[in-house]
C-alpha cells in the first residue's frame, strides 16, 4: 500500500554507492541528478563520504550550490577540507552565498588564511560578506562563533499589522522563526515574542504591549558550553545573543547546541579511554597513533615504575612469600578498575553541575564505599588464597592490603578530578590511563608495604 | 548600568538556599512566593533538590500547579518519586493537568500500578485523559513514549484564511508550533507547513496547494534512539508520528531528543567506566555499590586468573628470569589500555553510524595501528631493559612479547564491540573492565609463552 509520498528511511548500502559510481563514470548526469534530486542532503553527503575525492566533486560540479552547500556542510571534516581544496574560490564563494552566516562562517574558518580573504572578497552580496567577517572575528568556543546573524528583528513601536507585514520580509530569509526578537530604537534587545503571540493578537495592537521582556539572552562572548547548558536546562530552541550594551547581535539555535553536546560527549569518552584529538575510526593509522600513542607511553611509565617498586622488594619476598608477587596484576587491575569509577562518577557529576557539598564530605562518601566494595571483596579473596595455599596468614596479608588499596584508589579517583576542576582545568584528563597508571604505581608500593607489616618480614 | 528587565544568571549558592529554609521556617509564605516567583521553574526545582522531603512539599504545596507541575518534572528523579509519595491522588491529578500529555504521562508512569488508575480516574479533563491513557500504552523505548499528543493540524482543503482563524484556537494549547501538520479526512498524514508559509502565503489559497508532502515521520513503534539519529542528521525540532496506516498520532519535539542523547551519552560513558544503572555522584552508597561491585568482582576474577597464570609459571622462571615477573604488570596494563582505546573507537563508531566496510578490514587497520605503537613503545622497553639489567636477550623477550600482547589487545578490543553489535548485543558494554581484565589475562599467558621461547626454558 505504497503511497505517493511515502517517506522510505535511507539507507546508505554498497549497491548504492556502486550505482553512483557506475553512473558518473558513464558520465550519466540525467540520470545521476534525477537519483541524487530525490534525497536529503545530508543523505547525499553520507553518499559522497563513501565516494573518492574525483568523483565527489563530480558530483559537486554538477548538483546546484542550494543543494551542494547544504551537503558540504554534512560532509566529514577531513572530506570537506579535500573537496574545498579542489574548488576555486569564486566556486566556494558561491556556495557560501546560499549558506546562513553561521555556517558560511564555519566553512570560511576552515580554509588558510589567505584564501580565507579571496572567498570573501567573491562574496557579491556586501551584507552577507560584513555579517561573515563579523563572525569569524569571534573567539571559537564563544557565543559568537556559534551565532547566526539571521533572525527577525521588530521595533517595539510597531503595531501587530505593520509588523506582521515587516516580518514577512525578513521571515523569508530565515530558514526557521523560533522567535521574534523586539528591540528599542537603539537596537537593545527588550524581549521577544512567538509567531503564535502575533497570529493570536488583534492587528492594532502594538509590540510593546505584546512583548514578554523575561527574555533569555547571552553575551557574545560566553563560553559555548555553557550556552548549551542554559539551553538545555531552560529547553530552550534559540537564544539571542547580544553585546555588553545589550544590543542584539545574532542568535544561536538548538541543532547547532546538539551538535556541541555530542561532541562534548565524545570527548569525555574519548579521554576516559585514552584517546585525544577527536579521532574517529575512519582517520587515518598516524591519527589515531598521535592520539593514543601519548597515553600508552604513559601506561609504560606507569609499568617500569611498578617494575622498580617489585624489584626493590624481590630481596624481601622469597620462599613462601614469592606467592605475593602473583597478586600484583590482580591489585593492579583492582587500584585501576575503582579509581576509574570513581572519577568517571565525579567527572559527569561535574558536568552535569550536580555534585554540591563539600569535598571532605566526597571524600568521606567514597571511602565508605570503597571499603564496602573492598571489604565484600577481600572476603572472597581471603577465602580463595586460604582455600588455595592454606596460609591465613599470607591470606590475611593479601586481603587485607586488598582493601586498603581500594580505599586509597577511590580517595585518589574522587579527589584528582575535584582538585583539577578547582583549578579551572577540565577534570576529564583525570578519568583512563592517567588515573589507572597513578593507582597501579601506588596500588602496588602500598600492596608490598602492608604485606611486609603484616607477615613481619 | 543595570536594566528593568536585566536577566541575571541564576546561580544555586548554600546562602539562597539557606534563605529559603529560614523563610519556611519562619512560614512566611508572602516571601517566600515573592522571591519563588522571580525563579524560572527549572531553577525552582534545583533549590528543591537541596531541601530535605518537608520543605520541598511545603513549597509544591505553597504554588500553583501551572509552576509546580513544571517543577516536579525538573526535580531529580528520586526526588520527584518521594514528593509523589507524599500527594495525594486529587494533588497529583491537579499536577498531571497542567502538563502536556507527553510529561503527565512520564509523571504518572514513575507511580506504582494502583496508583496511576487512581490519579487517572482524578483527572477532570476527559480528552486529557484520553490521550494520557493512550500515551501510558506504549512500550519505552519506542517513538510512542516519547511523543506528546498536542500539535497543530489542519485539512488539506481548508484555504488559508479557513486554516489561520481555526489554528488560532489550537495553538493557544501548544507550548511552541514547529510545524503544522496537514493531513487528509481520514486523517493521514500528508505533509506539512510552517507557521512562515502560512503567513507569507495569500489568504485564499488552498492547503493543498502549499504543502510541503516530503515530510519526515517515524512510526510510533519505532526505536527512540533511531528516531534521535533521524532528527539530529536531519536537522529536525520536531518530527510527527504515525501508525501503520499512517494516521497522524502524535509529534515529537526536539527538547525530549537532547535528553535521550544525553541520557544515551551518559550510559556509555559509565559503562566504559565499569558502572551500570544510571546512578549519579548523589545516589546512595547502597546503590552505588550495587552499580560498581559486579564489575569490580570481574576485575577480581581475572586478577585470580592472572595469578594462577603465573603460579603455572613458577617453576620456569628461576635466576635471572624471574625479572620476567617484574613486568608482569606492565603488561597487563598496556594490554588493557590498548583494548580500552580501539573499543571506545569502535563503540564510538556504531553510535555515531561511522563504521562501515568490513569486519576484515577494520581488523587489519587496526593490527597496523597496535603494530606501528606496540613497535615504538617495544624500543623504550628495550632500552630500558637492557640498561638496567645488561641482558640483550631478555630485554629482547620482554619487548617481542609486548608487541604482540599489544596487536592481539588492539585485536580483541576491535573484535569484541563488533560482534556483539552483529549479534544485536549493545557493544558498549564490551569497553571498561570486561575488555580490560580479558585482555589482562590473555596478555599475561601471552607474555609468558613467547619470552619462555625466545629464552629456550
Amino acid at each position: 500500500m505504497q503511497e505517493e509520498n511515502e517517506n522510505i528511511q535511507f539507507q546508505l548500502t554498497d549497491e548504492l554507492v556502486e550505482q553512483v559510481e557506475l553512473l558518473i563514470e558513464e558520465q550519466n548526469d540525467k540520470a545521476l541528478k534525477k537519483q541524487l534530486d530525490a534525497y536529503h542532503y545530508a543523505d547525499i553527503a553520507e553518499i559522497l563520504d563513501e565516494l573518492n575525492l574525483d568523483n565527489a566533486i563530480y558530483i559537486i560540479k554538477l548538483l546546484g550550490s542550494e543543494t551542494t552547500s547544504d551537503i558540504l556542510m554534512e560532509l566529514d571534516e577531513d572530506n570537506r577540507e579535500k573537496v574545498l581544496k579542489n574548488l576555486s574560490a569564486k566556486e566556494i564563494a558561491e556556495e557560501v552565498e546560499e549558506l546562513d552566516t553561521d555556517d558560511a562562517a564555519d566553512i570560511i574558518a576552515e580554509l588558510s588564511e589567505e584564501r580565507q580573504q579571496a572567498v570573501i572578497d567573491q562574496i557579491e552580496d556586501e551584507e552577507h560578506k560584513a555579517e561573515i567577517t563579523e563572525l569569524l572575528a569571534y573567539d571559537e568556543d564563544t557565543a559568537g562563533s556559534l551565532m547566526a546573524k539571521e533572525l527577525v528583528k521588530v521595533y517595539e513601536t510597531w503595531t501587530v499589522a505593520g509588523c506582521m507585514r515587516r516580518i514577512r520580509g525578513q521571515a523569508q530569509e530565515v530558514t526557521r522563526v523560533h522567535s521574534i526578537y523586539v528591540v528599542n530604537k537603539e537596537e537593545k534587545l527588550i524581549g521577544r515574542l512567538s509567531l503564535k503571540d502575533l497570529i493570536v493578537a488583534k492587528s492594532e495592537q502594538k509590540i510593546s504591549d505584546l512583548v514578554k521582556v523575561n527574555v533569555d539572552y547571552v553575551n557574545v562572548n560566553d563560553d559555548v558550553e555553557d550556552v548549551a547548558k542554559i539551553m538545555a536546562k531552560y529547553d530552550l530552541e534559540a537564544i539571542p545573543v547580544v553585546d555588553d550594551n545589550k544590543t542584539l547581535l545574532g542568535r544561536i539555535t538548538i541543532d547547532d547546541i546538539v551538535d556541541v553536546l555530542k561532541e562534548e560527549a565524545d570527548k569525555d569518552y574519548q579521554m576516559a579511554a585514552g584517546i585525544t584529538g577527536d579521532v574517529e575510526a575512519d582517520d587515518s593509522i598516524f591519527e589515531l597513533t598521535k592520539a593514543r600513542l601519548p597515553w600508552l607511553f604513559l601506561g609504560l611509565v606507569g609499568g617500569v615504575g611498578a617494575f622498580l617498586i617489585m624489584e626493590g622488594f624481590e630481596g624481601l619476598f622469597t620462599g613462601k612469600a614469592v606467592i605475593l608477587f602473583f597478586f600484583t596484576p590482580l591489585i593492579a587491575a583492582m587500584a585501576g578498575n575503582v579509581g576509574v569509577q570513581s572519577s568517571a562518577i565525579i567527572v559527569q557529576g561535574l558536568a552535569n553541575d550536580d555534585v554540591r557539598g563539600s569535598v571532605n564530605s566526597r571524600l568521606i562518601k567514597e571511602m565508605l564505599l570503597a571499603a564496602l566494595n573492598g571489604f565484600i571483596l577481600a572476603i572472597f579473596l581471603f577465602l580463595f588464597v586460604w582455600a588455595f595455599k592454606g596460609e591465613i596468614i599470607t591470606a590475611l596479608a593479601i586481603s587485607i592490603s586488598l582493601v586498603a588499596v581500594i580505599i586509597v584508589a577511590g580517595l585518589i579517583g574522587t579527589f584528582v578530578p575535584l582538585f583539577l576542576n578547582k583549578r579551572g582545568i577540565d577534570p576529564a584528563i583525570a578519568t583512563g590511563p592517567f588515573i589507572t597508571t597513578s593507582n597501579d604505581i601506588l596500588g602496588i608500593l602500598l600492596y608490598f608495604w602492608i604485606a611486609k607489616t603484616i607477615l613481619g618480614i
